[in-house]
């Protein structure tokens, strides 16, 4: 169906950028064949930087009238295999694309182009007293890459995911066109929300190459509680009744100790405790000492008086707080670095449902004598859950990975939820998202993807395509 | 294109719903040939009250294969003719599907049939404790009809619009599929957001028959400032200067002198000031006084001592909100009320923009010699801008009314802003929104629509139709 690319391509498609703009063949690092998930693999035939959407006009308007499959890529931190050229072709590396163009006061915006890093803006912002809320563990990703995807993070439970700190973004289309969808408004009733289907495409509709963030005042205090609970579903039952209490946290994550206990050793240094068999974090935050002490003094006695926690330890000091967050932000590497090879599952439930699903999955590990690892934005129903190779022969592990991935989503669906909460579909996930959505759901994603890319040049091979 | 009914589809469409939820011809009466926009009207050969999922599934089966067009209705409120029946046909009229299904309080969600109208939904959550943000304006439309528009609101500065407040929706689609799109969970990254293309999309995509509505705890404590400033360039420019303070107000409304006159014939009630030429309206919300005391102390500052108010009226006891908010809520009634016949304008702009785009409204009344009221959500950049007949000739009025409003949406595109912040396109607004949004996407927002419902019988000639 695709074209394989001539020394003719090559010799059009260089005159697009700069000569170091533009690598081919070997010059292309073996990492740019693959994301974070590692088991895809496929290198494109050349990689271009690019650094303006003009440039990536005549790369589109090119492939496409050359039927060239194009893979656009950030930092490639993905785990589905979003970025991966399954088919070669190009890839458009968007991380030159690195400015940040305007912070507009007046309107609470901040105008950045894609391969600006999620850590950029917050270094950025928050000095200046504003507040981007989008708070995914890896903070090395580009912009493009998040809004890709939707990502989620922690501050989800208060302040929502990706989608909703996206005023507008700026599109080159398969077909080459430019276009600006959203603006710089807080609300917007005209016509279809191309921009809501744009976000989350995973780079299937049209390579993203600016984008208007909403911005808030940044929340003055802010303070967390670690409360360490005697057994796992003691601290899991005690997530819907926080919630309930209405003190509305920031965060609400749950791990347990061997978690805990992979972070040390891989960061090397202590945790503050890891004395209890599971744990919750919560975050609250506010515009003073007086808000925040109200909400989580709430919680505090709640935990102890009724819900059975082992004890409630404040992180207020800068010290436990980089401590305790700085583990909480390595956990995803430090269970990489606890076993030999692992595969992750991202599913969302109804938050009510997370203590029931992380018992699924020890029974699960259980029945299939394998480790099942876990921690979770327990706020907000969103788990992330390792199935860990360790000793196990290859193609045993592939076969329990298989069995084990079909029952934790046909789980998730069964308790209503989705396959996917933060980390997106990419080319692991469509099997399962294909199950889960049914047969009319995965033809309207067809069919848009017709819509804006008759080719079916764009990232060929993943989501629904 | 489409077929007429005839006595053999009668016969069929009879035997779906109860002989009383089923009208024809004369029985429908003339209300549901209109919204409240008036001047596009034509009836339906049929209007059918639906009750039940299934029902609207074997109408829209049914009229899909007859080729027989379908227009989904709720309270009619609506301001651009968006549930007018163009074409005849069937009218699928909701509003006994005015059922609420489930409080989830693990979840904090509300599950909804469409029919239930938004004064409902408050009425029966905010007395167990729980907000449901969005504010619009007409308090009797229903939540399908808010889904449908992404209605906004007035709360939106703080707390976003209906988009931001839906979970999941159950769609029948134009062939007839039943489908959720969504799911009761806090973030969602499985593939296209089918869910945000349906919102906002009004009945053009689908039939709305149930939804699921994220709710929060109630902000326990709140309050509002009047204040008055001696023109309307000080009342407008304040408002820029309020946002950049940081101090987090749910609403910023902006109105002048002449509106509240109308308000209070129209109300035959007092409004508490009226000697000032313009006036800010901001709420404030908290979970105690203290919070709300920090933030309404520092605007009210602001305003006296650098802004050039004239005075700050603090709106705290039962009987000052009662008046305001009152008014505030006639507003449109009472312009209504003061002309003949009018048409509105509910641009969106950049917040910045607002002052500019106001004191622009007022040179194109000079220019026109026309009476141009307006009033608005000025935090979020929402404006509702109303070109009222008076005593003008029809004829000169539509003249007049056609080159104002191409002056408007021109000057809207121009200073970043789009043609509908949450009325809507509909029927009356398609024109501005295809030259403010360019060729291309409105061939998008074709293909869309030709993949959701390839014969064009839901709603025909709404947005991009």
């Amino acid at each position: 169906m695709y074209n394989k690319i001539t020394n003719k391509d090559i010799e059009y498609l260089k005159t697009i950028v700069p000569s170091e703009d533009f690598l081919c063949g070997d010059e292309i690092s073996a990492d740019y064949g693959k994301d974070e998930l590692g088991t895809v693999t496929h290198m494109p035939d050349v990689m271009m930087y690019v650094t303006k959407a003009e440039e990536v006009s005549k790369i589109l308007k090119y492939a496409n009238e050359h039927l060239i499959p194009v893979v656009a890529r950030g930092s490639g931190t993905g785990l589905v295999g979003a970025c991966v050229p399954l088919e070669g072709g190009i890839v458009v590396n968007t991380t030159k694309m690195n400015h940040i163009l305007e912070l507009d006061t007046n309107n609470l915006t901040l105008t950045v182009e894609p391969g600006v890093l999620l850590m950029e803006i917050y270094e950025y912002v928050e000095p200046k007293g504003f507040f981007y809320a989008p708070d995914p563990g890896e903070k090395s990703a580009t912009i493009g890459g998040n809004i890709s995807t939707n990502a989620g993070g922690m501050r989800a439970v208060k302040w929502g995911v990706t989608r909703d700190w996206v005023r507008a973004i700026e599109v080159v289309l398969p077909t080459g066109e430019i276009e600006t969808f959203g603006r710089k408004v807080v609300k917007d009733s005209t016509g279809y929300s191309l921009k809501n289907l744009i976000i989350g495409s995973e780079g299937t509709l049209g390579i993203i190459t600016k984008a208007i963030l909403r911005l808030e005042p940044k929340p003055v205090e802010s303070l967390s509680l670690l409360v360490p609970f005697p057994t796992a579903d003691t601290g899991l039952d005690a997530v819907p009744a926080i919630i309930r209490e209405k003190v509305n946290p920031t965060a609400i994550e749950f791990f347990e100790k061997n978690t805990i206990l992979f972070a040390e050793e891989y960061l090397g240094r202590a945790f503050p405790d890891k004395n209890s068999s599971s744990y919750i974090l919560l975050t609250f935050e506010g515009k003073n000492k007086a808000e925040l002490e109200a909400n989580y003094r709430i919680a505090a006695d709640l935990c102890l008086d009724k819900l059975g926690a082992n004890d409630v330890f404040i992180v207020d000091t800068d010290e436990r707080k980089e401590a305790v967050w700085k583990a909480r932000g390595a956990f995803l590497e430090a269970i990489k670095a606890s076993t030999t090879d692992m595969d992750e599952c991202d599913v969302v439930v109804p938050r009510s449902e997370v203590a029931n699903y992380i018992k699924f999955t020890y029974e699960l590990a259980e029945k299939y004598q394998i480790r099942i690892p876990s921690f979770g934005h327990a706020g907000d129903g969103n788990l992330h859950i390792y199935i860990c190779r360790d000793e196990l022969d290859k193609e045993i592990f592939d076969k329990k990975l298989l069995a084990i991935f079909d029952k934790m989503y046909k789980e998730a669906a069964r308790v209503g939820g989705l396959v996917s909460g933060e980390h997106g579909i990419g080319y692991a996930k469509k099997e399962y998202m294909k199950e889960l959505l049914g047969p009319t759901q995965i033809k309207l994603m067809k069919g848009i993807k017709d819509v804006f890319d008759p080719n079916h040049i764009l990232n060929p091979g993943k989501i629904s395509d």
